[in-house]
C-alpha cells in the first residue's frame, strides 16, 4: 500500500519539473493570456506598498526546512524573522485562525507588529467567514492561497532590489501553493490546478538551482578543509585558481597538494554551473512563460476556482486530506530501513560509492522522497482548519533529510569532477577521499533522521489520520 | 601522574624491538652461551613428547585479543580450543591454583584432558608450595613464566610441521614472558630480565609482521569489494594482476575500472611486504640470536632468577604490581577523547586524512598505548595470585583496539599505495575512497570502545588496585 502511494503523492512539486514546457503550452483551461503580466506587476506593487515593513519578517517563512544553506547565505536580515522549528514566519501572515498568534509571534521576534496585521487582513482576516472555524474547506484554502499568492507578488516586486530574498519569496509561495493544490487537490478544479502546479514546480526548481551549487561548493570547501587540515593553520586555498602546474611535492608528498587542486577543481566547476544557473534564472523571470505564471498568481489572489466539495465545511473536509499527506509519509518512511540507519557506522551509505551511479541513486531516493513527503505534509499543515497540529519535530526531520540530500549531491558531483580527463593522481585521491567523507555525512544525516523517527516519541500514526473516512461513515 | 606513567609503561613487550640487536650483544648476566642451542632444541622435543596432545588445545591461548585474524588464518585446529572472550587455553595449562580448572576446560572444550594435566605438573605443579596460595610472589611467577616457556619450546619443536601454529605460540609465549617480566619486574633480576625482554620482543615483532601483512590485504579486499559492489554479482577481480592497459572506460566510465586496479595495486605491494617479512622471519628463526633466545628460554623452564622481593608472599606482592599495571591502563585510556569518540559521526578521525602523515599517528598513538596497556593487563591477570579476576570486557576492549590498530594502519598502507608513481586518477580515486573508509573503521572502533568503557559497567578504578602500598603500611 505504501509502495502504491508514493509515486502519486511525488506528483506535488518539483517533480514536474523536468517536464513543464509542454505541460505549459498544452494546458487546457488554465492557461492564461500572457498579456496579463502587467496587472501582476501592478497587484506587487500595490502589495509591496502595503507592506512594506515585512519582507524580512515574512522571509523567514518559505520553506525554512528546505532552504536552510540559502537562508544562511541570504543575510542574517531574513534568518532574523525565523525561529528555528519553527514555521512562524508563515503563520504569522496567516488569516483566520492563526491569526491570533500574529501579534505574540511577532513580539516573540521583537518586531513591530503592523504589518503583521496589516498582511493578516490582507488575506483572509477581513473576508466574511474567515475569522472563525465555521467557514467552507474552500474558503480555507482560499485564504492560504492568497496569502502565498501575496508572498509571490511581494517577491516579484522586490527583484530588483535583492534577488536573494526575492528568489527566496518566489521559491517559498510556489512550493507552497503548488503542495497544497496537491494535498487538497478535490477542492480545486484539476482542469486548473495541474497546469498552474507544473509552472510553479518549474519556478521553483528553476530558482533552486543557484543557490544549490553556492551551498554546494561551501559545503565540500569546507569539507576539503576539515580533512586535510589538523588545526587552523592550514586553509586550503580556495581562491586560488588552478595551479596546474607540475605536481611536485611540497609538505606531506605528492599527495599533499591534491587537497588544494580538487579544492579549485572543484571550484571551477561549481562556479561555472552556478554562473548557468544564474543566467537560466534569469532568462526565466524575463520569459513569456514566466509572465503567464505570475498573472496565474495574481488572478489566484482574488479568485480561486474551487469545486463543489469546497463549500462543504472546512473541518468536515480538510483533515482527511491532510492525513492522507501524513499517511502517505508515514508510509514512505516505514520502508525506509531505519533499524538498520539507527546502527552507527553501518557503512551502508558507502556501499556503493564505488560503484555506478545508478546504484546509489537507488540507494538514496527512498529518503528524498520522504523528504518531500514531509514538506508537503508541513505545507498542508499550514492551511487552517486541517486539524494538524504543527509539530517541530517534523521540521527538524526534514532538515535532517535536508542535510541527507546536500551531501548525496555533494558527493555526486565530487564523482563527477573526478572524471574530468587528465586530473593529477593527488587530485583523484583527494576527490575519492572527499567522496566518501559526503557519503559519510549521509550515511550520518540517515542516522540522526532515524533516531529522531524511532526513539524521540514520534507517533507512528499521523496526527489523527486515518484512512479516509467515506461520506457514509462520517454522519454515523 | 597518568602522562608520567606511560612512557615507563610502554617499555613492555615489542616497544623495545627497534634496538635490540645491541642490547642483545651487549646483555651483562643474563647472555647465554649460544652454543647451548641444543640443549633448548633437546627440551622443545621432550615437551613435545610429554604433551603431545596438547597443541590445539593450548593454541588458543596465546594473545587471543590481539591476534584474532592471525588465528583465523592459521585454521580451525587452533581455534577449535578458543573460547571467546576467555583465556582458557592459557590457563588450562597453568600449574597451582589454576590446576582445579584443567579437567573442566578441557571437558568443556571436549578434548581428552590427560595432556592438560600433564602439563600442569611439567610447569609448576609438581614443585612444593605450587598448589596452594602460600607460596611466594616468586614461585608464582616463576611456575607461570616455565608454563610459557614450555609453549615456547613446543612451538620451537612445532617449527617443521605447521609454521603458522609454531608463530602464534613463540609469538603468544614470547609476549607472555615479556609482559609478565615487565609487570613484576621486581621480582626478578633487571640485569636478566630487561635484555630478556628485548630478545623476546624482536622475536615477537618479526614473527608478527607476515600475518599483518596477510590480514591488511583481506582487509583492503574486502572492503574494496563492499565499496564497489552493489550485490554480490559484481566481485573485485581481486586475482587479476594489474592490466596495466588503457585507461579505457568499461560500465560505470572511467572510474569503473579504478577500484579493481586499486585492488591490484594493493595487492601486488602487501604480497611483497608479505613475502619479505616471511624472508625474514626464515632469517630470523636461523640466526643464531634466535638460538641464544632459546636457550635462555629452555633455561627459564629450569630456573628463574628471582630477588629477595620474591621471597615474599604472593599475596603480599603481586596483587599491587598488577593494580599498577591496571592503573596505568585506566590512566591511559582516561587521557583519551572518549566522550567525544561516543558521539557517532563525529569525523575526528577523518580529520587528517589528507594531511600529513604525522597527524594522523599523533591522532592514533594513545589509543595504541591503551592497546598495548590492555594486553600487559590481561597478561598480568594470568599470573596466579596476582588478585585481578579475569574480565571479558577487557578483552573485548582489546579486540576493539586491535581493530582500531589494523583500520589505522591498513589507511596508512592505502596512502602509501596512492603515492605509488604513475598510477591512473582513476585508482588514485579508488584509493581515496578506500583511505576514508579505514579511516572511518578507526572512528568506529573508537566509538564502539568508548562506549563499552563508558557505559557497559567498568570500573572507574581499576579491580583492587591502588598506588602500591609501602613496606611500612602493609604492616600496619
Amino acid at each position: 500500500m505504501a509502495h502504491q502511494q508514493l509515486p502519486d503523492s511525488l506528483r506535488g512539486p518539483g517533480s514536474l519539473a523536468d517536464a513543464p514546457v509542454d505541460r505549459g503550452a498544452a494546458r487546457p483551461g488554465g492557461a492564461l493570456p500572457r498579456g496579463r503580466s502587467g496587472r501582476a506587476a501592478k497587484a506587487a506593487q500595490d502589495t509591496a506598498a502595503a507592506q512594506g515593513a515585512l519582507p524580512s519578517a515574512a522571509g523567514g517563512g518559505p520553506d525554512a526546512g528546505t532552504d536552510v544553506a540559502h537562508e544562511r547565505a541570504a543575510g542574517a536580515g531574513t534568518e532574523a524573522g525565523t525561529r528555528p522549528g519553527d514555521g512562524a514566519g508563515g503563520r504569522r501572515a496567516r488569516g483566520g485562525p492563526a491569526g491570533r498568534d500574529v501579534t505574540r509571534d511577532r513580539a516573540d521576534d521583537g518586531d513591530t507588529g503592523s504589518g503583521a496585521v496589516a498582511s493578516g487582513k490582507t488575506a483572509a482576516g477581513d473576508r466574511p467567514g474567515g475569522a472563525t472555524g465555521a467557514r467552507t474547506a474552500g474558503e480555507a484554502l482560499a485564504g492560504y492561497l492568497r496569502e502565498q499568492a501575496t508572498t509571490f507578488l511581494r517577491g516579484l516586486s522586490l527583484r530588483t532590489e535583492n534577488e536573494g530574498d526575492s528568489d527566496l519569496l518566489l521559491r517559498g509561495s510556489s512550493r507552497r501553493i503548488a503542495g497544497v493544490l496537491h494535498t487538497y487537490a478535490p477542492l480545486t478544479d484539476p482542469a486548473w490546478a495541474e497546469p498552474l502546479r507544473g509552472e510553479l514546480g518549474w519556478l521553483s526548481s528553476t530558482l533552486g538551482r543557484e543557490p544549490q551549487y553556492v551551498g554546494r561548493l561551501t559545503r565540500l570547501l569546507e569539507a576539503l578543509r576539515r580533512l586535510s587540515a589538523p588545526g587552523a593553520d592550514q586553509p586550503v586555498p580556495a581562491g586560488a585558481k588552478g595551479p596546474a602546474g607540475p605536481a611536485a611535492p611540497a609538505g606531506g608528498g605528492p599527495l599533499a597538494l591534491g587537497a588544494a587542486r580538487a579544492a579549485a577543481l572543484l571550484e571551477r566547476q561549481l562556479t561555472l554551473a552556478r554562473t548557468r544557473a544564474h543566467s537560466a534564472t534569469l532568462q526565466a523571470m524575463g520569459s513569456a512563460r514566466f509572465h503567464g505564471l505570475a498573472d496565474s498568481i495574481a488572478v489566484l489572489a482574488s479568485e480561486v476556482p474551487l469545486t463543489a466539495t469546497g463549500s462543504e465545511p472546512a473541518a468536515t473536509v480538510l483533515p482527511p486530506l491532510a492525513g492522507q499527506a501524513y499517511q502517505r509519509l508515514w508510509d514512505a518512511a516505514g520502508t525506509l530501513p531505519l533499524h538498520r540507519a539507527t546502527q552507527p557506522y553501518n557503512a551502508e551509505a558507502m556501499r556503493a560509492s564505488l560503484g555506478a551511479e545508478l546504484t546509489t541513486d537507488l540507494q538514496d531516493t527512498p529518503w528524498h522522497q520522504v523528504r518531500i513527503l514531509l514538506r508537503l505534509g508541513r505545507y498542508a499543515a499550514e492551511v487552517p482548519g486541517c486539524g494538524v497540529p504543527e509539530d517541530p519535530r517534523l521540521t527538524e526531520a526534514g532538515l535532517l533529510l535536508q542535510r541527507h540530500r546536500e551531501a548525496a549531491e555533494s558527493a555526486a558531483a565530487v564523482a563527477a569532477a573526478a572524471r574530468t580527463p587528465r586530473i593529477a593522481p593527488a587530485t583523484a585521491y583527494a576527490l575519492g577521499v572527499l567522496h566518501a567523507d559526503q557519503r559519510h555525512e549521509v550515511e550520518a544525516a540517515r542516522f540522526a533522521f532515524s533516531r529522531l523517527w524511532e526513539q524521540s516519541g514520534l507517533p507512528t500514526r499521523p496526527p489523527g489520520a486515518s484512512p479516509r473516512p467515506g461520506r457514509g461513515t462520517r454522519s454515523s
